[in-house]
């Protein structure tokens, strides 16, 4: 070097720069970027740069809702028309046993909105939405638009795969993120997940941010963050958002596992079911309901008349799916019992989530199968009274290889067993509403 | 997303996590991703991530020496073997007008000392020390290790091309720092030079570290930073270094451009030139022979006799090169003149710099060719009395289509003429001694 090199005029490196230095992007500099990002005039170690800059730079609000601007404008947004009722979503930042979906969507339906839930298939304990969906025979994913308005019209729920054309910039960047340790940005997270709802074309969401050992965020605070950027988000682009902090160190439920929790949700949708998923359900389709406008309508009462499950057969029947067939049973079942005698404290999720991955109810990578079967079913509940030696829970497995990485998980500690009564964690620790 | 990714594994990705965390990162992990980004294992948007988090959240000086050894390693290390003297070098880190290698080499030579000077190719505002040589007819800048070594016996200076063997993820890691925003890291530009300089296998080094505004280093808090995490790795890798932090508010010598500054470096080497050229070079002088334990030489001495000339010519012929040969002469030379009365206070350095370069002098991109013959050269020095419309210094470019670019940069404000006499910057501003 003989001098400071005046640089070729670059725009990406000036920006990248500017976020380096702590200066708040202009919307000229945000649309800029992505757009040559979405074009290829952008390489991809320019924006991991970048994401590395806003991770630990941050961005402000206005810059947030600028990103998630430019993120939708890299797609089309889809256009539904009017569907003859208020259509009205769900996000959730992924649990353990976190099946919600499922009974929720025919629910709210039943009580006459639409909800238009696109789904990605994600890297988890479990499979996303549609790998659980995908355990029911002859069930499909793929809808083309018109096939997504005229079931929304019809039936009025749809879960189906996202398409290629919604915020294409954010698939690029989140598999990009991925590999350069920069997924953990609050205004990343929240600006990814907002484009595609946004982009999707609903006309209110519920985001129920789970906080715990099972949730991509431990603690309350950083779950709050993550909820007020979302909400906020909603707000600069006109979307009425309510978002709930949900308890996460317990995996909902009794099962985790594709077609474990699809029966789970069955259960539900009949009228049984565990007691948390329940409450959680009609939970969120109070605060669906109220952001549709539909008033007067008690979303417990319509699930237990059988309403909701009629039209979760219909749902299922107009993607393909057989909801009268038999879901798919693991050939490996292990059963896990009690070390002593006491009060069962309850499994930690983070364990059983990550056992029921080993157990092949998860992919480590984008291209991997599931196993429809796999997965943990519990036996007992947090507060029940247990012997040494009675069962606590079960590993299901097609693979009986995968057994030993799984059991190895579940020990005392994430099985504990104690001498009083459990601490019950609540079911919504705060709502945030936005929009 | 259905709950928190289990991640495959992937060692970058936790060395980028870890960085950006705040952790001190381990000999293990730094040896890890480098090795892995010399084999292609690591994809460059990972270690453009890695960049940026070095640049924010810093590296401790035991990462900075561990980071610079598997630079080294990441090629092989010259064997200069016995040449009969002792290797000492210099390294500056650049400013305008900066050619004390030209007299700087030939003098330590002449003193008794052996100086490898393997230079890379920067962007700046004139080429670099071998473009300056490459003005030189039929000089050429590329020498075997076997040339090397018998020149640097026979004659005591080498000044030529490095090679691409030596310290390789440097010049991959420096051509992504470059579009990626994170050049200006004080432990990735300490490494990088210093991981360049261990593997030519110099004895000492002298740092001449530029601070002002014709430096990259504009403060001599940062300079002083620089000059400290350059002489820790000297020390870490017992190499004894000492570095000075000199002045960079105005250019060095009358003269800018690459032909220009190797006519006053001949100036100089016959006894004459400007002072501060003269005086620099002869205070580097020092402080390599004392590295090099010469005692008792005064390079001031050596330099009146003309034996610093001698070996220059040597040096000259030794690569190809005539040292008699008439230098290239611009096409077009256009004359600055002062606008006022008064005494001339010195030119910006940033200014004649960046008009040097558009000039001609320097390149913007790697491949781009550089002019010889253009560049600048000052008529007045600091203190001059000057009157309204007396030339103060002449622009000079084959292409006279650049003159009016050049011509803007140098207004009043970057050529003062005042009332009082100017404030003379000191030479030397600081001394720092490790290794």
């Amino acid at each position: 070097m003989s001098g400071p090199a005046p640089q070729p005029s670059s725009s990406a490196v000036e920006v990248i720069a500017a976020k380096r230095d702590r200066h708040e992007l202009t919307p000229g500099q945000i649309e800029g970027v992505l757009g040559a990002y979405t074009r290829g005039e952008v390489a991809e170690e320019q924006m991991a740069a970048l994401a590395m800059a806003i991770l630990l730079n941050g961005m402000t609000a206005a810059e947030t809702a600028h990103w998630t601007q430019a993120m939708i404008g890299s797609g089309e947004v889809l256009d539904l028309g009017d569907v003859g009722r208020p259509l009205v979503d769900k996000h959730s930042t992924g649990g353990v046993g976190d099946k919600i979906t499922l009974p929720l969507a025919p629910l709210v339906a039943a009580c006459g909105a639409a909800v238009p839930q696109l789904s990605g298939r994600g890297l988890g304990h479990t499979g996303g939405t549609l790998d659980k969906l995908e355990a029911i025979p002859g069930w499909r994913a793929s809808l083309s638009t018109d096939e997504i308005r005229t079931q929304l019209a019809e039936v009025g729920a749809v879960v189906c795969a996202t398409t290629p054309t919604l915020a294409p910039a954010d698939r690029r960047l989140y598999a990009l993120r991925d590999v350069t340790g920069t997924v953990e940005s609050v205004p990343l997270i929240a600006s990814s997940i907002m484009s595609k709802k946004l982009a999707e074309g609903t006309g209110g969401l519920v985001l129920d941010v789970k906080v715990g050992s099972g949730a991509f965020m431990k603690t309350r605070e950083r779950a709050g963050e993550l909820a007020g950027a979302m909400t906020a988000i909603g707000a600069a682009h006109g979307l009425p958002t309510t978002a709930l902090l949900t308890g996460m160190s317990r995996p909902l439920g009794r099962c985790v596992g594709n077609a474990l929790e699809v029966a789970e949700s069955v259960e539900v949708l009949r009228g049984g079911g565990p007691g948390d998923v329940v409450a959680l359900t009609v939970t969120l389709a109070r605060e669906m309901l109220a952001l549709a406008g539909i008033t007067g309508t008690d979303p417990a009462a319509v699930l237990a008349s059988g309403a909701a499950y009629d039209v979760w057969e219909r749902m299922i029947a107009a993607q393909g799916g057989d909801p009268a067939a038999p879901l798919p049973v693991a050939r490996h079942v292990e059963t896990l019992t009690a070390d002593r005698s006491g009060i069962f404290a309850g499994a930690d999720a983070l364990a059983v989530g990550t056992a029921a991955w080993r157990l092949g109810a998860g992919r480590a990578r984008k291209e991997d199968p599931v196993q429809a079967a796999a997965g943990v079913r519990m036996l007992a509940v947090p507060g029940d009274e247990v012997r040494a030696g009675d069962p606590l829970l079960e590993l299901h497995t097609d693979t009986p290889e995968r057994l030993p990485g799984a059991r190895q998980l579940l020990t005392a500690t994430a099985l504990p067993v104690a001498a009083g009564p459990p601490v019950f964690e609540e079911l919504v620790l705060d709502v945030r509403r936005g929009g």
